[in-house]
């Protein structure tokens, strides 16, 4: 019997087994499962009301709240595609990926009010601004959805190979693009990754990652299918966490390593009632043995990394223990369950060279991570060309470089992609570098990762200036305001004689720039 | 990206992440998941070079054994289908079954080797016959695969719509028909089953139930995706079993309630080690509260029922315990961890009135279980007839009439079509009624179901002879023997005075001839 595959089957299930269990926290709300079905459904049907059509975008912009969870289901629903956004971009990059997407809608909390309006000059195809708070917009939400009514969708009127969701992502070339994820492709990842990553339904996750991250790592699907309670941490605060995990008596959560240090390092930490905690998967940046056991230790869990990309879903590994290797003690245990781990249902991976050979599995030889399976997007939104260029053979190229061992068990060593990830965002050396080779007294300039106890890697900017002229770090990080986010800011700059050391080629050796900020540390992930 | 589902990455994720662990026990044969693949790409490549085409039907006549699961993977990967026969049918219904499919191949026991023998010229679709063992054959099976080499298929080649197993079940009707299930429905049901049924990697699963049954639960899918050691019981016999437990460390099997019987009662259970066992599933008949606590007392673990069909890969649901009627204890546990259970990820289950409404969730008010979902059929092999009359309004139709409850447990209360369950068996009363019907002396008969202590139901004959003539019980066996398989054979015969009690529309009111058989019994489940 053929049964169109879509996340809004996960919705179904939840209401119609587990329809009285409170499905959703958020702040002081609480959804029982059909409360939060009948919302996403009337957000459907408004939404339809208010002109959206199949394969429009609507976009978010919000931290984690029961609102952007249902744009998950009310969104795909009226058969648009759910686009949410990282907050931390500027208005300037913000717009480029609205026009690039022709984003019709808008949905935002009232702490983006005022970039919400900077942006309506800028992006002339959103014809309505919906706030789900009490800033002035086009339309509030509440009112918005009391439009709608309860009615559930016609699945075998799904088309499973549409576009669901679509997420924007830096990649490595620094101009963003938006990963097309299929109705097919999250019901697939919702079934290979919950099993993992959700675990079983007498389980309550707290929602740690930013949903704009990587499809929330999964969780708005897997979660509901499963029948969990999922608890949104609005935005990621140790005590926050810790008093939620307390009260909800969480079994589960995902975390990036800096957001793991945040919790151990805090200072009210033995003041909560943890016990409830089973597993913690932490991934989107490299782990360590060290960080591993002072999680386990302080936190008093099972912690196992993983691994993934937003074009995968993006669950592709996990490091939990495998039954081939027996059962671990001590420091091996540790360096196992950080490693980048082995695939789940539903992926296949290989360490390959460049003629797409396995490497030998004796984990010394590098090879980049080539991924093929069910929980691989389609493609980036729009741009054939660069969907070309990462999935090729039939696989996709993460860009990561990897090695191996008999157990499969995969551990990333750097990067073939010149990615910096610092605070679990990727931040693109190019596009910084693009930015710094803006302004007019910079010859050129290199962007390289140095290691941070806190953010994991931080931007450095290494600068030489063209003859005659003068700069200085505050005058150059002035500059950059405007251009770049936050978080990509160089933490730090500095200016060289030049020229910078170059390949034969002509390109920039960043390896022999990056090696004096790393040289003597024990880290194996380099950016 | 599209990746086609099919089982063949079952197996093929089996060998990359597993290769080297003992995947497969059978008799005094242990096979890594390496050696088990290679042989199921030596029999795939072998069957082409026999002229095996795509879509071309293999059969088999085999207890559970290491050659009967390679044919799970060795066939479909030579793009054919799979189509293990029940052993117990007899040689002219297996003729019946085997030239409606028109096998091309027989793969059989030498066990079987004289019903080989028998079949020959009743089967002109049979081209050649493999012997496993000793018997002589067209060709001994390990000749064959050394015929053969290691080449993996390439799955992009698999059409996932493609039908990859045939199993034919009584049905209803008393004529077989064949349950044709795809290669998606195949690799659905193992992802959506083996999270419940299966269980994680670090277990061992004990291959109880016959393969031929319901595609042996869809453990040769799902435990070879998850990378569980299968060990395969080649014929159930308490012994066997505990012993397999014990050598094997076994965490999970599953049972008819007619093995759980057996096991429980066996003289010997007091002397093996069955502390690994974790999980039994059982199904294939009727529990009850009592055998499932008997169980758990005897075995030492937990026992949830389970409830599917042919038609449906065949997992429905499972009694697991479920997170929103909290901890039980006591009779109320085991109450409801006999019940049919609720439904597993992928599968949609309902239970309707004649107009397709929810009957009231009060566990009083009877409807007809109906199920939709990733597990279920195609449909019936070349009847699209039969399909059409199962298969309505997308939903399809069990037979089984049920009560549920507000947390979407459901419980069998009976049946509407009239098969009795007799030792796991489905037996169809009007194929027996034929049968009795077919003798010269008979004017009318029904067969209905009996409650029994050992077989849980047996059929019972009720005859009404024609007038001046003679015939007894002994007379009436003689003629049935080569008609029926052994297990079909009516255990009680009783002649009476005609005619039968019949409703307004001439049909037997089988429900007043059943009544006297289980006045005052506490079971629910009647025939």
């Amino acid at each position: 019997m053929f049964v169109p595959l879509t996340p809004l089957r996960c919705l179904h299930r939840a209401v119609d087994l587990f329809g009285h269990k409170t499905g959703v926290v958020s702040g002081d709300r609480r959804f029982t499962f059909a409360e939060f079905g009948a919302r996403c459904e009337r957000l459907a049907t408004a939404l339809a009301m208010e002109g959206i059509q199949p394969g429009d975008r609507v976009a978010y912009l919000s931290f984690n709240t029961h609102q952007l969870l249902e744009g998950y289901y009310g969104v795909i629903q009226a058969g648009a595609i759910v686009m949410p956004l990282n907050v931390r971009l500027t208005t300037h990059e913000l717009a480029g990926i609205l026009n690039h997407a022709g984003a019709r809608m808008l949905i935002f909390e009232d702490d983006f009010a005022p970039l919400a309006e900077e942006l309506r000059p800028l992006c002339p195809s959103i014809e309505r601004y919906v706030a789900t708070g009490e800033a002035p917009a086009d339309l509030p939400y509440e009112a918005l959805i009391a439009q709608g009514h309860p009615e559930r969708a016609d699945i075998f009127q799904v088309d499973e190979n549409a576009i669901a969701e679509l997420f924007y992502t830096s990649g490595s070339t620094g101009t963003p693009k938006g990963v097309a994820l299929s109705h097919r492709t999250l019901y697939l990842h919702a079934l290979g990754s919950g099993q993992v990553f959700a675990g079983d339904e007498h389980g309550v996750d707290l929602h740690t990652i930013p949903l704009f991250h990587a499809n929330g790592w999964g969780k708005p699907q897997s979660s509901v299918m499963m029948g969990l309670r999922q608890v949104m941490v609005r935005r990621f605060e140790p005590t926050t966490v810790f008093r939620l995990v307390q009260e909800e008596r969480a079994t589960t959560m995902a975390l990036v390593p800096t957001m793991a240090n945040a919790l151990i390092n805090a200072p009210d930490l033995k003041e909560w009632d943890l016990s409830s905690l089973k597993v913690i998967h932490i991934g989107g940046a490299a782990s360590s043995p060290e960080l591993v056991e002072r999680m386990e230790t302080a936190l008093g869990c099972q912690v196992w990394a993983g691994y993934g990309l937003t074009e995968t879903s993006p669950v592709a590994t996990s490091a939990r223990p495998k039954s081939t290797i027996g059962e671990l003690e001590g420091p091996e245990r540790y360096r196992r369950q950080a490693m980048t781990g082995w695939p789940v249902c539903g992926v296949e991976l290989r360490v390959v060279d460049i003629d797409m050979r396995d490497v030998p599995r004796d984990l010394a030889s590098i090879g980049e991570i080539v991924i093929r399976g069910d929980h691989v997007m389609d493609g980036y939104y729009k741009e054939p060309e660069a969907t070309r260029a990462v999935i090729t053979d039939g696989w996709l190229h993460t860009g990561d470089m990897a090695v191996w061992d008999e157990e499969s068990y995969v551990l990333i060593v750097d990067r073939k992609k010149d990615i910096i990830i610092s605070g679990g965002e990727n931040i693109s050396s190019l596009e910084v570098e693009k930015a710094v080779g803006a302004h007019p007294a910079v010859f050129e300039c290199a962007v390289v990762s140095a290691p941070d106890a806190k953010w994991g890697e931080i931007p450095v900017a290494i600068v030489v200036l063209k003859e005659g002229q003068t700069l200085d770090a505050e005058g150059l990080r002035e500059f950059l305001a405007g251009r770049l986010a936050k978080y990509k800011m160089p933490r730090a700059i500095e200016f060289v004689e030049g020229p910078l050391p170059k390949t034969g080629t002509g390109k920039i050796m960043k390896r022999v720039l990056r090696e004096p900020f790393w040289a003597g540390k024990d880290i194996r992930v380099q950016g």
